[in-house]
């Protein structure tokens, strides 16, 4: 079998998307993972200081192994509509989508070893006729006809600064949290990323924590019962199943370093409990994983950051990080490129 | 006018209080600033390794001063049942509270400089009835005749590593804390901050950064409308009483160094969105402010610690930062000691 490189998915052209693209290519093409581009070759060159002259367009992505480390490699899948920086536009819509599509459909067929998705913003596309809350339900769906061994997700890891945290609540109201925690739900997000920690993170025997909603961890019911109706059995139910699981932990002391010593996730209950620490850990590094597909898939932490879109000033970091894991973790999943 | 010590009431006398500030004073005997214990005796020989032959029990608070390179001053107002280290026990309950109203008394008489609370713990006073949620809400009560200028509050802030948050709901469920928020909290949160910063830390034009209560605060309503029901127009209210104060902003991004320096203090929402950020940069060394009363008051972040009681296990760096704050703070009100 001849090397395969990872897909990125270019996102939406208006945002930083094109200029971290050209940026992580110039910090990664000498050491890798490679990586092919699936997007619009003309706004990969206006990000470009050098213009088209750093592209190679593909056509075959197992090409874009030796190209790499002369030219970025590009699947070039036009858009039909002039792109202008920091204005997102919804005739952008139907490439964006088929870019991360063609993406997807790489990666199950195994062209390529895994997908890391450059940031989409939602609004152009729901006026496009998107229906997926976000990237990762986009990908589930796209995944979905395909068989996968084991805990099936998806579940939405964010890492940085050796911390890895997995979300029960994602995108929701803080107000809405309470009523969308299930016992279903979080022994779900524990089995997944269990498997996840061995499969894809080399860690034999992974240790979860998992963190109360409630202050103080609901200090036995006066702060809130989420801890004693659901959390806790959710644990005992984890450890049922022969995973290594904490009782829910006050979620203040779980973060600084000892307390991160003593596990390799973090379940947690919302959005901000575990993007508090992982931004605090690394504001400019972080990555987010998703968990328990048929197929590798990585993104940076952060969003199309219009404002600074086409300046030049966007940090490549984050995109850098999801790139470099993507790779390692094909080659704890897949073998060695 | 002779220099006066600060006061320290000692807690409960089964948890890890009588410990700590026997460490704290052994930490501080040279350097200061002087306290005198409110408590009892002879919990603080069992605490200590050289026994009884440490303390030096003063009926007058001004002698503490000079006392205390010496030996560790204590107003003894002793238990009228022993204590077991780890065990919590209802009959300490007419102390402990005693303990308190004693250390505000001399506070509010300008008897002591400003009172350090040791933890106490909530169950054996409720049984004894005890009737406030914590120190906090006790302490404003026992002020509340005493005339104060300005914005009063309680309110609390938690501080360790140069980070300042302040609490707008704090014991309560999550589930619980979106309804809670109100205009007018908010509003009386940040005036007594900005006052408490000008008057107690020595910032002459503090600025105030607000936390949004929803992830990505809110998405323009579409994770929650508390951002711009609420948040937004107390921002805006704060700002047209001529203090500054941003907009509410993602929690996520808020925390780290770069972010941090932007700010004074930060508004927080709710318990674990300004714990866990204390909690990472220094989980041993937070302080508990309370601003906007009368006297001067500081305590550890944390609590009493019955578990590890009575085994010179518990760790001070956090009763003696609480008592160097309350030095300080006093130093900024009341002029040098």
């Amino acid at each position: 079998m001849s090397p395969k490189p990872l897909a990125l998915s270019l996102g939406d052209p208006a945002g930083i998307g094109p200029e971290v693209t050209v940026k992580a290519w110039l910090a990664l093409r000498e050491s890798g993972p490679p990586f092919v581009v699936i997007g619009d070759h003309d706004s990969l060159a206006s990000a470009s200081k050098a213009g088209a002259s750093i592209l190679k367009r593909v056509t075959r992505t197992a090409d874009a192994v030796d190209i790499f480390p002369h030219a970025l490699p590009v699947l070039d899948l036009p858009l039909r509509a002039p792109v202008v920086s920091g204005r997102p536009d919804p005739a952008h819509a139907p490439a964006i989508i088929r870019w991360i599509e063609t993406g997807v459909g790489l990666a199950l067929t195994q062209d390529v070893r895994g997908l890391v998705t450059a940031p989409i913003a939602k609004a152009p596309l729901y006026e496009a006729g998107f229906k997926f809350p976000g990237h990762t339900e986009f990908l589930a769906d796209l995944a979905k006809p395909t068989p996968y061994k084991g805990a099936r997700g998806p579940v939405m890891m964010l890492t940085a600064g050796g911390l890895h945290t997995v979300l029960v609540t994602i995108h929701n109201a803080l107000a809405e949290v309470s009523s969308r925690l299930s016992l279903d739900r979080i022994v779900e997000v524990g089995l997944v990323t269990a498997q996840a920690l061995r499969q894809d993170f080399g860690i034999e025997a992974p240790r979860l924590a998992m963190a109360a909603l409630n202050p103080h961890a609901g200090e036995d019911g006066a702060l809130g019962r989420e801890e004693i109706d659901i959390l806790r059995p959710a644990a005992q139910l984890l450890r049922d199943h022969g995973e290594n699981c904490s009782d829910p932990k006050p979620a203040d002391s779980l973060f600084h370093a000892e307390a991160r010593a003593r596990y390799d996730a973090v379940i947690c209950m919302y959005h901000d409990q575990a993007l508090i620490p992982v931004k605090m850990l690394d504001f400019w590094g972080g990555v987010n994983v998703t968990l328990g597909l048929p197929i590798v898939r990585t993104s940076p932490d952060h969003g199309t950051a219009f404002d600074v879109a086409g300046r030049g000033l966007a940090r490549a970091e984050s995109l850098i990080a999801a790139i470099r894991m993507a790779g390692d973790i094909a080659e704890r999943r897949w073998g060695p490129a």
